[in-house]
């Protein structure tokens, strides 16, 4: 952690909770991995779809943060698709990409993937991923163009610092 | 926790990372509250929206596995509206509903209030919460009536107990 | 048809192509109704559920602009559940209320109702309808606060005369 | 119109009334074209979203149908983000294909294309064209593995002469 950066102002506070580790933050792609462990799954030893739909607001709102050149952002509206189940020990990546990216709105698309083990540690292309593997598609909406009230510039500084700008 | 219950087969245990309390479990009700502390919060000390749709999967999948009379329910789509902000501190209430209970298919409703902290402590009909204190709106659609895995039954006795069935 | 007023500037004119009657446009709700015919269904002789889309979009746009104070409106999206199938011959009661208006951003609620040809012709209050009979609910989220163009006035004065404003 | 079929069996009626040309109908992808006629338009003289929403589910539906081995399938969900206008007299192509195809439930996406008018009688490849042309984006939901009951067995009879099978 940098100089000056509390725990609660790290972008990706809420997606630690649960092993998600963010790699690549940019306004064209933000993506990370995280393995399926019991802190993540519902009752039945499934992952939990509440967890997928966490981790696809939380990538696409990094991403749209960015996106809009720095300005406050609100995620409007989330939908998403639970495709297959991971099951605990399971491996997963995901990734948001913009669909578009407008004054006023933007929309991104998340999917996550299921992995194998022996490429978790690797660096990985979506578009090598098989379709089989996508365990869920979503698409958030935001909101764009509005002022970062400057008692909040520190957020901003962080997802600076994550995305090495 | 009851014996033979382990974190991790605890119906809300996803939930209660976030200090969300399960108040009312039943196949027509499912109920809860939380203050939005930082582990909650995105970088702009704001509820994170990915929390509202945790929530939201989590209250609508407790509810819809004790409607299908505790069979295997499967989360296939979420979609949630984001309509207002919570900030750092505020209380929350949450409650789903069920929209419409089929035989394959269940799809229920839920619906995210900030509540005064007046009333944070009492017991709450959402018919009496103002409509402009709803902060979010999601519908959960579910795949029923599938057979629960001999080796996951103690995830159905574990909501069971919650429901105090 | 009004002086002045187009087929193509008619705000029901795509809705009217099924057969669709509006009868009550505000900013606070839009409803109408249709008999479901042979040019409404897909080939299951069922209601198709682009046509219930349709009418949710329809009605909230209507309702959006009037609530927008007539300014310009975009849907940016729509989501809906088909709850229950309607059949060639049903009749249908449709109506959108708002769920927030905002200066940026409106979110408003569309239900669709099976109901019996016995109050076809009567005036119906949503609220005494059957949860059983609801068909389809949908979400359509909206941009406001956008001006009209000048060359799009007409569109605004033929909305006015439905909602006799 | 072949021998036995009536307009309403047809699987693409509802999408002719806006003029809409169905072009390829399998289990891997339905695509067609239509202009943006005063039919297709709200007030605005702008391609009416509720007819982006009936062209996503009316062709993910041929699509499902056929997958599913011309067994019954139900449209439970579609949610789809208008990313950006198409005005009157704009070209439109529209695919969809399947993310995933189960035996209890399927998902398809479907875009909406704006395209220019020189290569609207061309064979399309849709990987060709520019990601800034998408104006709708959508996925539908499909309950499958139902049995068609036998009185609607000319339906199948007649997707499967437009799919040439």
């Amino acid at each position: 952690m940098s100089e000056g950066e509390t725990e609660s102002n790290k972008p990706d506070a809420v997606l630690e909770a649960f092993g998600f580790k963010i790699e690549l933050v940019n306004g064209e792609c933000v993506s990370g991995r995280f393995v399926v462990t019991e802190r993540c799954c519902q009752p039945f030893k499934v992952l939990h779809g509440g967890v997928s739909a966490l981790v696809s607001e939380g990538l696409a709102s990094m991403g749209a943060h960015i996106a809009s050149g720095f300005q406050r952002i609100a995620g409007i509206e989330l939908n998403i698709n639970h495709l297959r189940a991971a099951a605990l020990g399971d491996h997963v990546y995901a990734q948001a990409t913009p669909i578009v990216v407008g004054k006023r709105v933007q929309v991104w698309e998340v999917k996550l993937w299921k992995i194998p083990e022996s490429i978790f540690s690797s660096k990985i292309d979506s578009s090598s991923l098989p379709d089989k593997s996508v365990m869920a598609v979503s698409r958030v909406t935001f909101l764009s163009g509005m002022q970062v009230p400057k008692s909040a510039s520190g957020a901003t500084d962080a997802i600076k610092r994550l995305a090495k700008l």
